[in-house]
Parts: C-alpha cells; sequence; structure tokens
C-alpha cells in the first residue's frame, strides 16, 4: 500500500489515504518521495478548476525522490538512482511525436495528477522514461521545482532558438519568472525582468535581471519599443498585451508559458510589419530536462524555496493560495 | 521629364502627368518600365485606405524594365540590363537590420509608392540594391507580380523554416494564394488549398494543391485537426481563426502575409498545449527576392496573368475591384 495525503472534493482539505497501486508494469518505476514541490496546478486540480480533477485526488507532480522498484523491462535506472519526476508520468512512445523526441507533445500522454495519483505520498509511479535522473551537481532538496516550473521556462529556450545575445524580458516574477530570471542570465541574455510588484526588483537582479521595470507604468515601457527579442510570460491574468507586443523587435517573439484566462488580441498589421511571431510551449520532453539538469548542475540554479513538512499540506497550500509563496514551496516527505 | 499616371484625389481617375525627377543620386537607378503589375495595395493606396497617400499619386510598385541610367557608385547593374522593383525601393544601409540581410525590416526603408512616384510611367527610380536582376529563365512580361505578392509568399517559407516534409495550407486563393500553391508544390511539401469559391478547386489542383477544402464547411474542416504543420494566410477578411488554429499539428505556425481588419483572438491554452505559433511577415529582403527569382526559374513558376495597355490603366483598375483578376493583372507599357 502507498501512503498519501488526498481531499475528496474541492473544498475539502487534504487527509491521510492509502491505495493499493497494483502490480508494476513492465516499463514504470515506483519512486520513494524525499521531496516534493507544490505548483500552482496543483491548487487548481485540487479545487477543480479545469473540470478534470478525480477523487480522492492526491496532489504532487515536483517529485524528487529514488527508485524503489522497477519494472521488468526497466534496465537504465538503478535501485536507489536519484531521479526526478513532474507534470507528465507517460507517453506512448510509439507516434510520431514520441518517435521524433517530443514525448511532451504526444497527444495521450499521462500526467502525474490527472486520473492518478501524484507525489503527496510515501511512493509515486511513472513511466521509467519519465523519470530523470537528478546529476551530482543539483541539489536534490531543491530539484523538485525544476521537474515542473523549471522545464516551463528552459523548454522554450531551446525550442525558440533564444540565442546569448538576444534581449529578452521576462513578464511576472513568482515561481516559474524567478526560475526564467537565473535560466536566462546564464543563457548570455540581457534580461529585463517585468512586475508589479515594487518589493521584488532587487530580489529580480540578484536573480539575473539587468533591468527591471514596472509593467503598470507606460513611462517605463515605451522607452523599450522595439528592442526585446523574446519576452516570455509566466503570467495567468489577463495583461495589456499589445504593450508588450509593441516592446518586441524585428523577428521578436511573445511566447507565453501561462494560460492567461481571455483570448490575446492579435493585431495583424504590426505583426506582419516587424515579423514578429505570438507562441506557447507546455513543459519540456525527457531529453530537454536532462540538458536542463545539467545546466542548472553548471551554472548552480535552483528555485528559491520554502519547506514544509509534507504532513502540513495543508497549510502550505493556503500559504501558496495567499500568494506569499518566495518563491516556490518545497514538501520535506515524513509520511511514514 | 518621366511621364506617368497618376490621380489627383481618392475618388479621380488615373490621367496622365509629368514630374521631374531631380538630380540622380549615386546609389539610385533609372529603371525604364516594360510592365508593371497591379497589386491590392495600389488600389488601397489610390483610395487612401491607409491614411499615408501624396497626391498626385502615382501607382505602380511590380516593375519589370532595363536599367536606363545608373548612379556613380552603381557598377553592379548594367545599363540596360533587365531588373524588377517591388513594394521597396529603398533603405538605409546601415542599421542593424540592413546590417544582417533583413533590409526589408529597415525601419526608415523607402517605399515605391509612399511619398514618392511609383511604376505606372515611363520610368521609375530606385535604389540600386532594391533592383533585383531578373534571371536569363523568368518570362519578364510575367515576373512584376512576384516582386511584390509573390515574395510575400515565398518569404515565409525562408523565414519561418518550411520543410519539405510539411503539411501546408494556404488560405486565400487569389493574387497571393495562387502563387504560394507553386511555391509549396514545387517546395516538396503536401499542399490544402482553402477557398470558399467553388469554381476554384480545378484552378487551385492546376497549380499545385494536392487537397482543396471549402473553408466554410465545417464538415471539411474538421478532419483536418491536428494535420498542419504550416498554414499560411493570405486574405484580408476576417475568418473563423480559431478553426485553422485547431488545423495546426504540434509546433504548428499560423502566419498572415495578409492585415485582416480585426485583431485575431488567440486562445492561449490550446497554443501552450501544442506549441503553436501565430505570426506575421511583409515582403522579403533582396537577397531573398533572389532566391526566389532563381527558384521561379528552376521550377517554371510564374503568375496567372490578364493584360492590360497601361494607358488602360483605369479599366485594370476596375477589374480588379470587381475582383475578377485571374489572378493578378500586368499593365503592358503604352506610354511615351
Amino acid at each position: 500500500m502507498i501512503k498519501a495525503l488526498a481531499t475528496d472534493s474541492p473544498s475539502s482539505k487534504l487527509k491521510p489515504f492509502e491505495y493499493d497501486p497494483g502490480p508494476l508494469p513492465a516499463d514504470v518505476v515506483e519512486i520513494k518521495v524525499e521531496h516534493c514541490g507544490i505548483c500552482h496546478s496543483d491548487l487548481s486540480m485540487k479545487n477543480n478548476d479545469w473540470g478534470m480533477t478525480q477523487y480522492p485526488f492526491v496532489p504532487g507532480h515536483e517529485v524528487v525522490g529514488t527508485i524503489s522498484r522497477r519494472g521488468d523491462a526497466v534496465t537504465h535506472l538503478g535501485l536507489g538512482q536519484r531521479v526526478g519526476l513532474g507534470w507528465y508520468s507517460g507517453s506512448c512512445t510509439l507516434c510520431s511525436q514520441c518517435l521524433s523526441g517530443n514525448q511532451n507533445l504526444c497527444s495521450s500522454h499521462e500526467q502525474t495528477i490527472v486520473g492518478r495519483h501524484g507525489g503527496f505520498a510515501t511512493h509515486v509511479r511513472s513511466q521509467a522514461l519519465w523519470a530523470i535522473p537528478i546529476p551530482e551537481g543539483v541539489s536534490a532538496d531543491k530539484a523538485g521545482p525544476l521537474l515542473c516550473g523549471g522545464i516551463t521556462v528552459f523548454n522554450p529556450l531551446i525550442e525558440c532558438g533564444v540565442k546569448p545575445t538576444d534581449r529578452v524580458g521576462v513578464v511576472g516574477i513568482g515561481g516559474l519568472g524567478h526560475m526564467a530570471l537565473q535560466f536566462l542570465n546564464a543563457w548570455g541574455c540581457e534580461v529585463v525582468a517585468f512586475s508589479s510588484t515594487a518589493g521584488k526588483a532587487d530580489q529580480a537582479k540578484g536573480l539575473g535581471a539587468h533591468r527591471v521595470v514596472n509593467s503598470r507604468s507606460e513611462a517605463e515601457l515605451s522607452p523599450l519599443s522595439g528592442s526585446l527579442d523574446f519576452i516570455i510570460s509566466t503570467v495567468n491574468v489577463d495583461l495589456e498585451w499589445q504593450s508588450y507586443l509593441n516592446c518586441l523587435a524585428p523577428k521578436g517573439r511573445l511566447h507565453f508559458v501561462g494560460a492567461v484566462p481571455n483570448p490575446v488580441p492579435v493585431a495583424v498589421f504590426p505583426m506582419i510589419s516587424k515579423q514578429a511571431s505570438i507562441s506557447g510551449s507546455p513543459l519540456g520532453s525527457p531529453a530537454t530536462t536532462s540538458q536542463m539538469l545539467e545546466f542548472c548542475s553548471r551554472h548552480q540554479i535552483a528555485p528559491v524555496v520554502e519547506y514544509f513538512p509534507m504532513s502540513q499540506a495543508n497549510e502550505a497550500f493556503e500559504h501558496l493560495e495567499a500568494g506569499k509563496a518566495r518563491y516556490r514551496i518545497i514538501l520535506q516527505n515524513d509520511l511514514a
């Protein structure tokens, strides 16, 4: 039996819950959970904001742990090896996306906390290819958020071909944005942080921003007109997107990794004139996630985290929901 | 003096007009006009639809002719050499866009019919680098529309990295779209034409489409869901863009070369899920235009055209305005 924490309705608190995961499939591993980050999507799923939550619901998709069991076909991961598990826990392996290394775009992917039980537990399972080895140089007790928020902002640097000579803007300096600043600084870019929270300016600079711009001030935004090659938006609220589009340089791109509530209105003529793009991307593939972890190891990149014992996950959720997390919360496993 | 045809107000007809172009600058050539295509933008400018027309207004930016004079600094073009001139007639040569080969994105570019006189004339001038040599294998009396409509749809194939293995859709089978079909077929792609004009299906197939889909039929559109790597829209009317976005494959792109009246509403969550892009581009650089002309020569690509004598330019405009052009109109120069 796996011991976990689960809710049984959108409004209820997490309570102890046990389940039998059944026989271990040949291509699956079981991970003994050491740490598990909390992501805003755990909250959205707990509250059934997306209408796809199944109860009892066990959150947790920023897992770091060690391989405790492995299916008969798994040979590339050793028992006791430290791995991470993020939003995806399986993919078909045979569709054209899987076969070309884009397993994250597999249309029948499995998601760690959708229709199955996540990482707020003693153990969690994953198709072996989605259990990503954690390199030596990456701190295990901080790595969890890299597997979800981190790869979400790292993946576009690879997929959109961001260059070290680019001027890049980061919209929203929170759980995702504070990692984006670190990646982009190490990537060699000129990094501009957009934030409407006054107190975050110094923190943003400490994390790698060369400049911090108050995104609610037209006086601060307008001098950036035509100057940014890439803007990554991590927020999940509607903003004046045309102001950001105006900041794009010729061939510039505004890229979304946070889903915003309303459609973004894109004026076509200015987009044509400067050959601009608008795009989005989900989390990355296993190969890109491994590249990210190596990059983190080489550049000492880690999320800024706060710790709660897993048994206090309800308190941790309240802290997150109140917008107080600076910047990412990690649960240390004390379930037994 | 240069003899031309000009209008003196949005509602008036073209009438004979003469002007003195002044001394020839060192980096400029004068082109003796043989043929000049008519583009929808000539009509928009004639009618001052974009609020930037200066009168007297001489239309014409799809010019084919021969070098009749050249400035002192021009050595790479010979007198009598056949060249083409499109929408752009000058760029600063020194900004970062010009220096990196993106002269089409120069923020101080000169446009052939904006604040200066175009190609409905015996002669027209251009900065020498925008007078593009017409290769031997390209028919001079059909090349005009390649310099504007042609390069507008060819440029994205280069800039967006369209691959011969891609499945591509063309929205709008008119002046631009009928050239896009030819380019994409020769590019090696699977080509789907979207048209709401029933009579164009056979023509579209003759031009290179493998399939023709009625863009107003949800029954014909929905089987394309998730299948197209690239969709190029050439229309200037609002459509149900979400239907086209639904047709995109993972990593697919909806690309606009026609300015549509209203902002395109882009739903962010589905864009993120399949890593889609929305983008736009203007006409291409001189180097890309030369690549296009070589490609046309190698693949016998030419616009489908109708001819009018230049002295009947008013009748030609009426034909275009009535939506009767199949697919591009060329004026044969009979001014003297």
